[in-house]
C-alpha cells in the first residue's frame, strides 16, 4: 500500500474536493435513504461472494454470472489478478494509478514501464492499463487497443475500466470484451455513484480468466450494504449527463489554462492533470487547504510524473470557479 | 473459498437463526441509528488503513497502533497471513474453521493436521488455532497455550479469538501476546456485535510479524461504515451478560441431551456441536428451514467431523425452546 492517494481528508474541514476523481455533485438522497432503511441487513452475513448482485450485473449486461466476479473496490480485484498471475513479468503503462505497480511488487511480478500501448511488442505475460487513464483522463484509441489485444493473444490485458461512465469515447463493452481469452475488465461502482467509502467493484471476462481469478477470492469481501447499495444502483438510472459534465470540464481547464505559470492538460473524462511551471503540486495542496478548505491531489507520486503535476476533478461551476480564484490569488 | 458455511439463508425466509456463531437477541437500535445518521460518509474514500480506528483500539488495550492492522473482517487476516508465509509449512487444529486451510492452501502452505495442540512437536512453521475454537466451542487452558508458545519461539501462532467475548475462560490479553514475536492474534468485531454484514476485524501482535502482514495489505479494505460502526462500539460498553448468557447455553444444551438419538457437546461457549447417531445434519437442517424457517448449520464439511454432526449458537429462550420443539417433533 503506498500513501498518498487522493481524498486525503482525515480530520480537517474540506468545502470543496477536487482529489479524486469524483464527481460531488450527484443526488445521493434517495440512495442515501435506501441504505438507512436497509441497515439491519448488516446483522447477517453476506453471501460469501455476493452472487445475487454478480447475476443482476450479468443480466444487465447480457453475459453469465460466471464470466462475473464482484470485489471490495476494484482495487481488490487488482490485488486478486497480481495474485493470480504471482512471478510473472508485467508491463504497465505510465503514469497511472499506482495500485497496479504496488500490486504486482507485492506478488514478485517483474516491470515494464510502458510509456503508449502502442510501444508493446509482446514481452511481458501481462499488460495493465486504465482506460480513460488515471491520472491523465485519456481514453486510448479504441480500434487500437483491439488490435493490439488481438495481435498477442498469449498477454493477458488487463484493463481498468473504473471511469468508463465519465467519457463519450467507446470503450470496450463487458460482452464484446469476454470473446477474448486474454482480456479481463475492472468496473467500480465507486466512481459511477460516488460511493467510495461503500466499497464495490468487480471484474469481468471470459470465463477461464475468472476461474483463476476466483481461486484467490476470500468469502464475504463485499459488505452487506455494498450488495444492497450496488442492486439499488442497477435498478436505477444514472442521473448524471455526461456530456454535459465535459463541457463543465472544458470550460474548467481552459480558465485554468489562463492562469499565468499553470497548464491543464484536459483530455477524454472529467479529471485532468494540471502542471505548474515553477511551484509544486504539494505547495499548492497545502496552501488551498490551508486558506480555502479546498482539496486538490498532488500528483508528484505517480511514476513518471514530476513534483509539479497536480490533478483535479470537475466540480460544480461555483466550486470550480472557486478553486481558479484561490489559485490567481497564490500564482 | 468453499461453499457451505453458516447463515446461508439468502432468498429464505427465517424465524430463528442458529447457523452461525453470533446471538441475535442484542438490542442494536442505537447502534443502526448512529449508522443510518453517518450513511452520507460513503461519499468520501475510507482512510486507506483504517489508522483512526486502530489509534482506537491501541488507546483501548495500551498498545502501539503499530501492533494493530485492520481488516475486511477477520477473514482478510486469515488469508493476508497466509500469503505472508507463503508456501511454508502449517498445522491447523482440527476441527476448525475451514478457511485456515482454504487461504493456506490457496497460498500454497504445505498442511498438517493436528487434533491437539499438545500434540504439536514442532514439525511446521506456523500453527493455526480457534481459540474458543470454532465449530466445538472448546477453549484451550491458557497455561498450556503459553506453554507452547514458548516451547517453539521459531513457531508462529495463529490464534483465531475471533469468539474471545463469548468464553469465561482466560484468553489471551492483547497486550500480553504482543510481547512474544511468534504469536499474531485475530480478532472480530463481527461476532462480539453482531454486524458480519459490515464486515470488521483486525490482527494484533509484535511489530515485525504485524510489519510482515501489513506489506501484504491493499488499501481502502475496511469501508467506511465499518470504520464508523468500529469506533461507536468501542466507545460504547458491550451490552451482554456473557455468565447469564453461558448459564442460557448448558441448559440449551442440556435439554437438546434429552432428546433420543442426539448429543448435544457443550464446552465453552455460546454455540456447540450436537450429534444425531443415525439421522443427518442435512436432513435435519432441510426438515427445520422446510416446516419451522429454522436455520441450523450443518457440520458435516468440517475437517475431523463427520454428515451427522450439526452446529447451533444459543439464541433466546423461546428460540431455543422452539427448537428443541421442532427436532423432538422431527426425531
Amino acid at each position: 500500500m503506498i500513501n498518498g492517494h487522493g481524498d486525503d481528508i482525515y480530520g480537517k474541514t474540506i468545502v470543496s474536493n477536487f482529489s479524486s476523481n469524483i464527481y460531488n455533485g450527484f443526488d445521493v438522497s434517495a440512495f442515501d435513504e435506501y441504505l438507512r432503511e436497509h441497515i439491519s441487513s448488516i446483522h447477517s452475513y453476506p453471501e460469501p461472494d455476493a452472487a445475487s448482485l454478480a447475476f443482476l450485473i450479468s443480466e444487465k449486461n447480457n453475459i453469465s454470472s460466471e464470466n462475473i466476479c464482484l470485489t471490495n473496490g476494484a482495487t481488490e480485484a487488482i490485488y486478486l489478478i497480481a495474485q493470480a498471475f504471482r512471478g510473472r513479468t508485467s508491463s504497465i503503462v505510465i503514469p497511472t494509478f499506482s495500485e497496479y505497480e504496488d500490486a504486482c511488487k507485492v506478488n514478485e511480478h517483474k516491470l515494464h514501464f510502458l510509456k503508449y500501448l502502442s510501444d508493446f511488442e509482446g514481452n511481458s505475460d501481462l499488460v495493465w492499463l486504465c482506460n480513460p487513464n488515471n491520472p491523465t483522463g485519456k481514453a486510448i484509441d479504441k480500434l487500437l487497443l483491439i488490435e493490439v489485444i488481438k495481435k498477442f493473444p498469449q498477454v493477458i490485458f488487463v484493463i481498468d475500466q473504473s471511469y468508463e461512465f465519465f467519457t463519450l469515447k467507446e470503450t470496450l463493452q463487458i460482452e464484446e470484451a469476454a470473446v477474448y481469452s486474454n482480456v479481463i475488465l475492472l468496473h467500480s461502482m465507486t466512481k459511477r455513484y460516488a460511493i467510495p467509502g461503500l466499497r464495490l467493484g468487480y471484474i469481468t471476462g471470459c470465463r477461464s480468466i475468472i476461474d483463476k481469478v476466483r481461486k484467490y477470492c476470500m468469502p464475504w469481501s463485499v459488505n452487506q450494504l455494498a450488495i444492497e447499495g450496488g442492486k439499488f444502483l442497477l435498478n436505477h438510472e444514472f442521473s448524471l449527463d455526461i456530456s454535459f459534465y465535459l463541457k463543465e470540464t472544458e470550460l474548467f481547464a481552459s480558465e485554468l489554462n489562463q492562469i499565468n505559470g499553470l497548464s491543464a492538460q484536459k483530455e477524454d473524462t472529467s479529471f485532468f492533470l494540471c502542471r505548474l511551471d515553477k511551484k509544486t503540486g504539494k505547495e499548492m495542496k497545502t496552501y488551498l487547504i490551508d486558506e480555502h478548505g479546498i482539496l486538490i491531489r498532488d500528483a508528484a507520486n505517480f511514476r513518471g510524473l514530476d513534483e509539479h503535476y497536480f490533478r483535479v476533478a470537475t466540480q460544480s461551476i461555483d466550486e470550480n470557479n472557486n478553486l481558479i480564484k484561490a489559485i490567481k490569488a497564490w500564482i
